[in-house]
């Protein structure tokens, strides 16, 4: 049983297609399935049948962004509190002779995924829970990056690239602002300083990570202007002065986090008001992370193999972990991690990644990331667009 | 002489590239100049010298998005009015021995060509003047459609096929309305359709063309979202109610444009208090028509070809004319218009482009538009993004 859990990505489905073709190769499985909606697919018995998926399928499956089988955003209550869920999870399971499931979400997930492990290790219910890491926002610990930050990055880094040639066009220009996702971490903001290596990168990067102090903001983007004629800012979401987050809004989603939004508009404001410069907010919104048309080649492939080894880890009867990435002597290495280690732990942009000035990025963070957005993806195309996997032609149980 | 004017395209370096290297094939020029910053480098004597770009910075310069040269929004008083200004111009021409301007952009730039045009003639002038289309706008009229439009067509409809896909994960989810460019005409906002070709697209679509209801919006909406769980909306920036513009703020351009945005957000404002649904807002703001990461094949090639047709009627000894691409039993003609036929003059999307309801895009539409968006772009990579031109290396006069 595999489940797609949380925000998608543009590699989601790569681990996807990585668990489906393993499981059908491995002959271990009398059925493959995928919960539709993730958790809430699982306690409505709602699957699809994936076990006859043609290689033709699965080549399309690896290449489509957003979760084909459906997401879910579930909070699992402690089963101290609630053990009723768990008992009926338990008994869908047993119905259908689930034995592992393959959960594959970020942070949040694992916490879901931890949970369920410790309850099916608690009352001997014999079903592997196994973690395939997933997220654009690469906030994962115990894992050198996350499949999904990598193609994130090539796209947001792209659009960076051509949004400095773009907004350099006139002589007197604007100071545009750009946000990016990251409300806890700047790693997807931080990969737009990749631009900056062929001189086509923002003038000022802002990463939640640091505080952040409008009137330096201010000064600096003016003294850019003042002497280039434009200026591009990238800010992560989540960027916070001593006051709490500039963009923060009332709202608070079904996790306790703040949900952000408006980074760019409140600081383009401030531009118009205090420096009368003209000035413009972009915010790269959720194409960030559903841009499967530039991919990573190594983030698909990455994506795809976590996956596998998710399987493998199964059958090897390993249970209550996350496939994990590490590296030993350049070699890319699929290890494990406990799921108690990964759950609900936030990994934060080390302090050496970013300049001294607290605006830009250095050179450190490069070795880190350029692996990370090498290789090009080629997709089929149908009506001059992308042809991605539909999710509608797939078989339920 | 070459000047690049309004708006950036991903293509419209595709045109400068066609037109010196048509010009440097020709061997009829001394000297291939390109005014810095359009006509603010005309009237300042900033030129670069391209006559010696060599064929593989050409190449490279035909896949950059954005000028390269430096663009403007010049708008030229009438001569009647102030005839210091054409005197200029033409002293600064004489001095440099300019024999022929191709002015690169769109209607407002039309009509600064046609005037100049229009001033060398009277007074004898031996420049030719020759207008070379361009708009991510696709509103000249008198050609069948405009370089600039078809790229960014093909990235408007991969990035909604993209969103349909990403918004559609989770078993309920919200109302999300995409704000796409087009003030007048929803030429870019149609092209979205092309992802329901593959049933990935947009459940309604709103162009300026048609009176927007907005009771009649939410209704629908709220019928779809009731019946999906979720509703993906794409608008143009330009759509108006019998009140006027829904997204209008009150700057003016220099042009006497009014200045749009904040639709998605206003609408998604009135879903969140009328409705009571979830709903998001994304603007697709300047990627549309600064990314060149996924080119069509054919806008880039129109858009070369136009640039090299210039040069030729140039040097064929017309003048006061924009090149104008036209059909001829399928294949494609590039021809001529009289710039005083295209100035400011505004192409409408047909009626019969719109689907009798007015929320979507009719069938016939995908006969005009399949054929604009065809083909990719096989791109160079450098750090894992597109390697661009770089216009710091230059050569100025």
């Amino acid at each position: 049983m595999l489940a797609q859990s949380g925000g998608a990505t543009a590699v989601i489905n790569a681990s996807a297609a990585g668990v489906i073709s393993e499981a059908i190769a491995s002959k271990s499985f009398n059925k493959i399935l995928c919960a539709h909606f993730g958790m809430n697919g699982i306690l409505k018995e709602d699957f699809f049948d994936v076990s006859d998926l043609s290689s033709e399928s699965l080549e399309l499956l690896e290449k489509t962004p957003a979760s084909a089988f459906g997401s879910c955003r579930y909070k699992l209550p402690k089963f101290e509190d609630d053990e009723d869920i768990y008992r009926t999870i338990a008994k869908i399971f047993d119905r259908h002779n689930v034995s592992c499931l393959l959960y594959n979400g970020g942070n949040d997930s694992m916490d879901t995924c931890n949970k369920l492990s410790k309850y099916f290790d608690k009352t001997g219910f014999p079903c592997k829970v196994i973690g395939v890491p997933k997220t654009v926002d690469n906030d994962l610990v115990k894992t050198l990056y996350c499949p999904g930050y990598g193609s994130a990055s090539k796209y947001i880094a792209t659009t960076i690239e051509e949004l400095a040639l773009d907004t350099s066009v006139y002589e007197v220009g604007r100071i545009t602002v750009c946000e990016i996702m990251g409300r806890d971490t700047g790693w997807l903001t931080a990969s737009c300083a990749v631009a900056s290596l062929s001189g086509k990168g923002p003038d000022l990067i802002y990463l939640p990570e640091n505080d952040f102090e409008i009137d330096a903001f201010l000064k600096d983007a003016e003294t850019i202007y003042r002497k280039k004629g434009h200026c591009l800012v990238a800010v992560a979401e989540g960027i916070r002065t001593d006051k709490g987050y500039v963009g923060a809004k009332e709202t608070i989603d079904s996790f306790n986090h703040v949900q952000l939004g408006g980074v760019a508009n409140k600081l383009t404001n401030l531009i118009s008001l205090q420096l009368g410069i003209n000035t413009r907010a972009i915010d790269l919104n959720l194409p960030q992370r559903a841009a499967a048309h530039i991919l990573s080649l190594r983030d698909q492939q990455d994506a795809f193999k976590c996956g596998k080894r998710a399987v493998q880890l199964a059958l090897e009867g390993q249970s209550g972990i996350m496939v994990s990435i590490g590296e030993d002597n350049d070699n890319t290495v699929y290890g494990e991690v406990q799921l108690s280690e990964v759950a609900n732990a936030v990994k934060s942009v080390p302090k050496d990644y970013v300049s001294n000035d607290g605006a830009h990025i250095s050179e450190k963070f490069f070795d880190y990331i350029l692996p990370l957005i090498k290789g090009e993806v080629q997709l089929q195309y149908k009506y001059g667009i992308p042809h991605y996997f539909d999710s509608s032609k797939l078989k339920k149980l």
